[in-house]
């Protein structure tokens, strides 16, 4: 036959012609967040063709998924290789499912799907527009996200591949992340998400007096160390406090009269009103962390380069743009006196967070800052040892926390270039958190995994294990 | 180490780093066509380091290529997978290599990249632009040629990748057809080529009567046939009658206010005017045929879809955009009565052109035409059999000739909405060039296999033979 023959069916009836069945493996990406409408609707469907045992390994899950919990329940969902956040995280803690959630960073997920560490059975793409034949996107539509950046790997690699969308665009799909020669159907839904729920936590500048000296004193220690100059490529991420550092850092670029050549996103309206200004040459990003960035997108502006999670971070390229950061600010939950980062779980031990690109970053950047308060509430942030450990201290070169910086020993030549500056050790740091709140207490966790995290290498780095309660 | 190393390095060392040795298959794009540079640049390069026996993978070579002639002769280049046009296919048919030249389509040769068939230890890609990590692109620089859309399966599947560039950007490139996680090097040179001279044969609409009354029957046959409406995709090639057909559809549109979806480049200044007129609402496309296309792409315009081969052609992919095409207009040096088409081998047997995107475009498009004069100077055109079949009968569904068109049998429903129009029997169009020309000269050849023709399917379907002047 020529010619061609249109892709668009329903749903559940494209998880049929992909011969989904109990114990396969259906991945999605997590561009929608906490917006994101195709992970539970595909749920649903495979819940109703009657599948047990499926093996879910989605790039992340949010709050909006808590009813993956009843699919665990009932038995749809067997097992996780993927993030989760919030909710999910908090149920799967205090009840461990038979084999351990695998955790991995944006850039070692990718790598294993394309090794086949990850063999995807059937990945199911949320697009915001998409035509007939299932080149698609996620920048225009009814619901726009974005660029898809994260599930090209799966297209590639996945036996079946289903684009789900809710606006089919006319042939051809005028951006293409995904392009039709990797796509067996189009699946047509009502709604894919809510994009306004794309920010997750806050994507406002803080006005926490804490989170802003934090900010402060990471960028004052940018400058000593001679990190801000012409030329300079950042990522800072999207919360609170890294939107403060973005901010001063932006105000510091001004009156220096300097340009960065890039930032690395989840690009928010902070970073385009920076670029449009001129004080970074080239925005380049994978994901959208909000509405503003995704409609200025769409325009296709110059000098814009979009980045997939492959060029991000594959652990296993040959070179990743990671690598070409200056500097990386990230979080964290908890650090240790080895500059051990906790990304993943909280100091009660249950899992809340996935690593998203932290490993990948701080094993990437020429210098790795990790900033957070010495202590929460009764809690110390900076301490003895960490619940469970994400990124390891050996690529962790800075801690910046309100009360002041700790170098890691390691790198001499950060600690030649901030001479005069007010610097602690990581155990004085520590000592001022327990001064405040006294040693932290263990937490109450008992002997079975509930989650496994792996390094960029691919090995497993530490374990979670349940919350007893 | 955390941080990045540049790639840059001098183009003879870099293929010594990436392991060069006899018999190894290099690989290259033919995007600048008759003003590459970077094929002559490396040949020169693996000769001087000693290196025999090369299998040459190019995507395509041209009269700029003449060098390659020394370079079989003295045993630098052991065999040839890839189109030749010109000069080294007239040499090379009169002096066969040891092993046959491989020929393939566009799609077919991206499929057997991918699959392994064609197995690429080192793929070296001319990059009008490229940043110090191998980020790197067609679009931009000292002589750009347009997006690169031909190498990206050569990057991911061979051993070691060598961007090769006349013009360094500053980190990350503005564009980015291939990205730094597939590259090894980049090497520096003075000059990739001269884009002007990308034009292969005429890039102007013809003025020759012949052509213009061919092109104005494929139009008349379109409109006759119902392919002329508000909403078709098309793709016509870039030489003289095609780029008249274009303008007559143009004319067409215009006339009858209807709108193309989208036309399939190789596109060239014609094409990019009626995009900004309005008359094809999406161009979508992998090569730039004149520098005017290349500047317009450059400013990123909304609606212009990037295509690379896979998505285009790739025989294995799950769908291609040459599917989607209601109608493709294509040239051949000879047809025959049962609507064989051959565009490899001239009359004599020289083996003067690759397929391009032939048989791909003819094997998906809804309505498959074939354009050109029943006979040229005192050789038949329309004839009994053709010389080589390149692409087969049952693809092809109309000749359009000077004197009038002909349908293959197979599609009555064609024939019926046609009714009324002036058609010949292929037979018919045959014994009209016959009277002019009398009965065609066999060619003379010796038994000896020149190149073999593989079909979309990887099986061979016809054979080149020894020229014997």
């Amino acid at each position: 036959m020529k010619g061609r023959e249109a892709k668009i069916t329903e749903l559940k009836n494209a998880l049929k012609k992909c011969g989904i069945k109990d114990g396969c493996t259906i991945s999605f990406h997590h561009q929608l967040r906490n917006g994101d409408n195709v992970i539970n609707l595909t749920l649903e469907a495979v819940r109703e063709l009657g599948i047990k045992n499926i093996r879910l390994a989605q790039t992340a899950i949010f709050d909006v998924h808590k009813p993956v919990i009843e699919y665990i329940e009932d038995g749809t969902i067997g097992s996780i290789e993927g993030s989760i956040n919030g909710i999910v995280g908090d149920y799967v803690s205090k009840n461990p499912m038979e084999k351990p959630v695998i955790l991995r960073s944006h850039g070692r997920r990718w790598g294993d799907v394309r090794n086949g560490t990850l063999h995807i059975d059937i990945a199911v793409i949320a697009a915001s527009a998409a035509d007939e034949m299932g080149n698609c996107t996620g920048i225009i539509g009814k619901n726009p996200f974005g660029p898809i950046a994260y599930s090209q790997m799966d297209a590639m690699m996945a036996d079946r591949v289903i684009v789900v969308t809710d606006t089919l665009e006319e042939y051809p799909c005028p951006y293409q992340e995904i392009t039709e020669n990797y796509v067996d159907y189009v699946a047509v839904v009502d709604n894919i998400g809510d994009p306004s729920r794309i920010a997750w936590g806050t994507t406002k500048i803080t006005t926490d007096p804490v989170k802003q000296k934090i900010a402060h004193n990471c960028v004052d220690f940018m400058e000593a160390a001679g990190i801000v100059r012409d030329g300079m490529g950042f990522q800072f991420g999207a919360g609170g406090t890294s939107l403060a550092v973005t901010k001063y850092l932006g105000d510091l670029l001004r009156e220096r009269n300097i340009k960065a050549s890039f930032a690395i996103g989840g690009v928010t309206k902070i970073l385009v009103d920076m670029f449009k200004e001129g004080l970074i040459k080239k925005l380049f990003y994978g994901q959208c962390f909000d509405d503003h960035a995704v409609k200025f997108f769409a325009e296709r502006p110059l000098n814009t380069p979009v980045m997939n999670v492959g060029n991000y971070a594959d652990p296993e390229g040959k070179s990743r743009a990671v690598e070409s950061l200056d500097v990386v600010v990230l979080g964290g939950t908890e650090v240790d006196t080895n500059f051990n980062v906790n990304v993943n779980t909280h100091s009660d031990g249950r899992l809340l967070h996935g690593i998203g690109g932290h490993q990948d970053t701080a094993a990437g950047a020429k210098v790795t800052m990790i900033a957070l308060p010495i202590y929460r509430k009764t809690n110390p942030i900076v301490r003895e040892k960490v619940t469970t450990i994400t990124t390891p201290g050996d690529v962790v070169d800075v801690v910046v926390t309100d009360v002041g910086i700790a170098i890691n020993p390691r790198r001499k030549d950060l600690m030649e270039k901030v001479r005069g500056m007010d610097v602690f050790s990581i155990e004085e740091l520590k000592e001022m958190a327990y001064a405040h709140t006294g040693e932290p207490l263990p937490p109450s966790t008992g002997k079975e995994v509930v989650a496994e995290v792996k390094w960029i290498d691919g090995n497993v780095i530490d374990k979670v294990y349940r919350v007893v309660e």
